[in-house]
């Protein structure tokens, strides 16, 4: 048996990604491709042409008269936020299950929106309700929801890296974390804007946005770390796909090597889609990019009261799409992996 | 003495090579950095980050009363067609000699224009009082032009390769020429488009525009060669600059590489940008980045009937500025190599 | 049922590419690892980050001794052209189908071994056995076949573009063919030269062995076409994977681009691998890699008595593991896209 | 007047950086280039295919006899350390002043150099004789000196972000200072190795000896910080120029972003290769590639308590070549950035 299912926002690179795994996953049939009322209906292989002879459907705007008739099981938001804080409580009362790609649902305090995202959010009982998609620290929620706020790819990162220490209790209260992270262009989405275009990041390199990027909060959030004690500082990759996060941390008392990976390797024990590399070798992109991968490995210094932490995945898989589908298999009984090894 | 000069057009690419070669220049003054009326007063140094610290010059649009007063000896125009068709006859008015870089007065035929640029040209006289600046042919008309029609940066690489063979009667009249091109990314300006964004262009290659682009015509009526005979097919390189041509001929008779390199020597003698590289080596891309060389190499087969000719430029240097500021030596009675070297 | 496949040479790129479509093939299980004897026993893992957590192999070299006992339906040797001629006689000896990617059985002429591969090659039988492996031309032979020799990724390209053309009739009998084609950078393999170097390659283009380069006899042979009536010039790319190549043609009389499409469509129709784009879409590398399509599109000029045809693969798929994959299905009377979409 | 240089070493990219800018330097005449003896006599074009028709030079390898006779001025050594350790004494031994690039005489510390460069060494008088070449901080030093350590590339990127903040005391004693440093690929040298094969370098990001490389004692000798509380984390980018440095510091008391712009900007008054980019914009490489510009910018966080601060050069620039001209510019009482602009 297949799941229908429709995606919103198919013209971006987290669609073509998602199309992809849907068109090799076991147990999903692709209902529905949607996009915004302006792209209009066109082939989806006009869009991407990596597609040609692979699919052959037409996008629609995803307007509910249209929507109804398609028996869709679980519809994938690859929207902005405010597109997707629009769509997702029509989708809910149609009752088709969502994953969100967006942050519209991610942050638990609602007053965060204002500030952070630049509208107001009127719906606190769905951000209740909302799960955030992170697999292997909330598998038990994940199988049980209607709305997976899918997590941010730079959190992803960085949660999946600093989450096994202060659930630990390893880190010393009240000390600075510092992430300073670097993403491949595709993170910028495929929206047309200067500072993207070839010639001004080949063969360059920059950091942008410091503190004030809005993936902090959510790290934060998800972390439980107060936010007036973490750093972070994205930079902009001349590479398309991939993030490496070198994170920065002070330990509540010195730890060992042996001591570290002990503790990942527990925590991550039966996870299949975290790989610690332990003390001898390092993550890089190239091991992680088209997987739904993350690599971590570490070093420490100060005679092991400090620890560098680092992380890699692809911010289109782990990132983004093929995380959409962990969560998507876990929702719907299915082996963790189906579709994504 | 300093000739004092300005560049209209500083926002682009070819504004910021040609900017740097005339600070280190020994004989010209910046006195005028001047853009579209849309970019206002800006200084140059937000333009370009490069240039914080070396200029302090700002930017203002291209209007008569604000030159009259500069005393400019030339102005280089980094425009498009259009600016240029409508700038041009302005300067000359003001008795400063330009530098065009546009194509807007490339070819002679001003019917070409509606076809091949999109505008109706009504200066017959000025196409034909205009210079086609490719200094190691038309050195001794460069010497006394008010006007230079900069050649475009295709049509250099396929003019400096071609241009022995042809003059020396060596190719099959009647026969057809190939020329597979293949281009870096400034190529297309600066301009916001989505095709030259970073995740299309990078790991990515494709032709464009094959036998319509209108650097055919340009090539054809230079070479003096019927555009029926040649096909001209542009690539895009996922590299910020630099033009590889790699150009396709069949000889009046068989020919050896002794013959070619001789010949090919004998034409460029005394030229200093243009380098022979004989048999042995061939073109590269990196042995022309940033400077006002010509690489040409060539390979024969059919038993000497037919050859391949390989030629590397920068398109921003020998392609645009630098071959500019050569232009400017042979107009000012200076070294042809002066400050660029 | 699955069938036991071992795979020689899985130190390079083609045989890390080829793991990871055997781990998603719904009809093959991976039961050996080999490499060269001096590469030693080592996990898999250890070669290619990557296949981190997917492969728990450890490699070993292929003796027969340690193969017999394994029960092996099928090897593929990603081996180099001398290697793999000693390899063949010896797996064919045990039973062993062998899907060959060198040159060692591509070309049916023994004389030609030591001309272009420098070695005497002393198994005429086995290369009148050998099929060439390009599955839209030779289904037949290939589904019978003991020995496949898989074809050289530059022969892929330029053959599956010219053959529509050539079985046609449509090109002019002893006119010249040009295929200017450009690869990435792991066509040079994974072994370690100056000239691969990152800081030679990246933001550079070059040609390379115009003429002189081994597949152009592989071409010729198979497109039936004389050796002194073909120019073939591979140029270096600075991406990691893609063949594109623009091939200039002449034809026997005029043709229409209706035409030229309703022979390429006839000819493909139900070859699920060859997407012929037509006159209005153009190839480019972002839309094959990763996959096993090969894209062709084409243009007229010369009033159509003139071709330019482009074809775009990905080097390491349909250019060598996925085709190889390709034709392991219908050696297996699999469906011909089984483990490829 | 010229000065007659020498050059050892020229077969490397900083070699060929410093050769382009001896070429165009104004008090400089390049009289001897030089490189280990098994390189042999070679012209420099066939090294470096862009110093066609530029240099006519042929290398000699850099013995005593052959030296003496040429009345050099001053030697560059862009050898590696161990060559260079032996090369110094025997230069200055002939009455040559030496720019030396590799770390040989960089440590004051003598035990150091078997820790961290695995050889001994026994010069300890040219140790302290030795003035490290950072111009901005040692020129009075430098103006004297027969013996100049060239600074590392990323010590230079690390040390003209920090200096002025710890000569003002503003930094909190004993905190931890973090750099986390990204550089291009020509930082790896032009040996040939396979980790920075192209490869498996483009698309690619990665960090490499955290902690353990030797740049991290040059630089903490240098700021007067304890290695103990000093993190360096180097990582690789697919670029092939450039360094940006981002470092994150603790303050004595919180500051603004005023005073920290105004301490930078005291400090660097009148030294004008250092940029102050204060609180809007941030460096990024493509402004300071091919230049002997550093550029530094900041941003607060903790309520002015934690300081981030990013710095950008040219590795082969700033880092190596460019910064060794410099160097010799002050050694021989001419303007500081003769030949640098």
């Amino acid at each position: 048996m297949k799941f229908r299912v429709g995606v919103v926002g198919v013209s971006g690179y987290a669609g073509l990604e998602l199309i992809k795994l849907i068109a090799s996953h076991p147990a999903m049939e692709f209902a529905a491709a949607m996009d915004a009322a302006e792209v209009g209906e066109k082939p989806l292989a006009d869009m991407h042409p990596r597609l040609r002879g692979i699919s052959g459907l037409v996008t629609f705007s995803p307007e509910a008269s249209r929507i109804k008739g398609l028996e869709l099981d679980t519809v994938f938001l690859c929207t902005p936020d405010k597109a997707s804080y629009d769509l997702v409580p029509k989708m809910l009362s149609l009752g088709i299950r969502v994953i969100d790609f967006s942050g519209a649902f991610r942050l638990k305090d609602v007053e965060s929106y204002s500030s952070w995202y630049g509208f107001q959010h009127a719906s606190p009982e769905l951000l209740r309700e909302a799960v955030y998609g992170l697999p292997e620290w909330n598998a038990k929620a994940i199988a049980s929801a209607r709305l997976i706020a899918n997590p941010g790819c730079y959190p992803t990162s960085v949660a999946l890296a600093l989450l096994p220490l202060i659930r630990a209790g390893m880190l010393e209260i009240g000390s600075h974390i510092i992430s300073d992270s670097k993403s491949g262009v595709t993170g910028a989405g495929r929206g047309v804007k200067p500072e993207i275009m070839f010639s001004e990041v080949a063969e360059s390199f920059r950091p942008y946005n410091p503190i004030m990027h809005r993936h902090a909060p959510e790290m934060c959030q998800e972390l439980g770390w107060d936010l007036n004690n973490f750093t972070f500082v994205p930079h902009l990759l001349p590479v398309n796909r991939g993030i490496l996060s070198s994170i920065y941390v002070c330990f509540h008392q010195p730890v060992s090597l042996a001591e570290l990976e002990a503790e990942y390797s527990r925590r991550y024990s039966g996870r299949p889609f975290v790989r610690i590399l332990g003390g001898l070798r390092l993550p890089e992109l190239r091991a992680v990019q088209y997987t739904n991968f993350c690599d971590i490995g570490f070093r420490l210094t100060d005679k092991g009261r400090r620890g560098l932490i680092f992380s890699a995945i692809d911010n289109l898989g782990k990132g983004a799409s093929s995380q959409a589908v962990q969560n998507f298999n876990l929702m719907h009984g299915l082996p963790e992996h189906a579709g994504l090894l």
